[in-house]
């Protein structure tokens, strides 16, 4: 079996956040949305019933308990939770924040407009504040 | 606590197929891509995390168990596994097993082109291959 290593489109399109028991957390580059990707540290898996049943298990409660609490910090609307890959393969779970106000509401983040990447600061910033919501947190 | 029942807007949009243990499971009408709806029969929810810990567990596993059976019936190429909400407030996860050739492929299927509601053979056939793989399944 080979090590695990983020596919390159997800390095491409994200950054590194932290290490989670179980996921790599990255950070979508995209500033319209507090948009997480949690990828398992686990190779060839692409489908979250490709992980043993304790896998899956911490795999959603990374998910959940992460949206959660970045939710609440950033007084989101609505938490989206999504395992998609049909453009890369990789198993990988989306965490977004939602307002109301914000650029695809009520449609879905997925193939809307055109990203608009963060500048330095933005993304120092929010790399801070995901890092001390989830620094605390029982996972 | 009031009793649980299924959004209007989810009455409208889906069939009802059957109960599992947690969650009502329905059919999108939306004959082009095989998509379920789950909604936990519990009043008042709108996010995972509002569940408490054993329903969320249940929630995840009847979503992964249920989309795995009918990807692997279907010869799916991709499973996607949702819960957004921005339209619907009512907790629900979305279970769509996706083909290469199907009409939103690569991108997500929520707001993509018109639906095609199914005429009444097509929806008794699909309810029926659902049946079939559910009833093995062990939730």
């Amino acid at each position: 079996m080979s090590a695990f290593e983020p596919d390159a489109h997800l390095v491409d399109d994200t950054y590194p956040v932290t290490e989670l028991p179980l996921c790599q957390l990255r950070l979508m580059d995209d500033s319209r949305f507090p948009w997480l990707v949690l990828v398992p540290r686990r190779p060839g898996v692409s489908e979250v019933f490709e992980l043993d049943e304790a896998d899956q298990q911490q795999l959603w409660r990374e998910a959940t308990r992460v949206g959660q609490t970045l939710k609440a910090a950033l007084q989101g609307d609505k938490l989206n939770i999504a395992s998609l890959g049909n453009m890369v393969a990789q198993l990988h779970v989306h965490v977004i924040v939602r307002h109301r106000r914000d650029a695809a509401w009520p449609g879905p983040v997925w193939g809307h407009g055109e990203r608009e990447t963060y500048d330095l600061d933005g993304l120092a910033a929010m790399r801070g504040r995901i890092l001390a919501q989830v620094e605390g947190l029982d996972l």
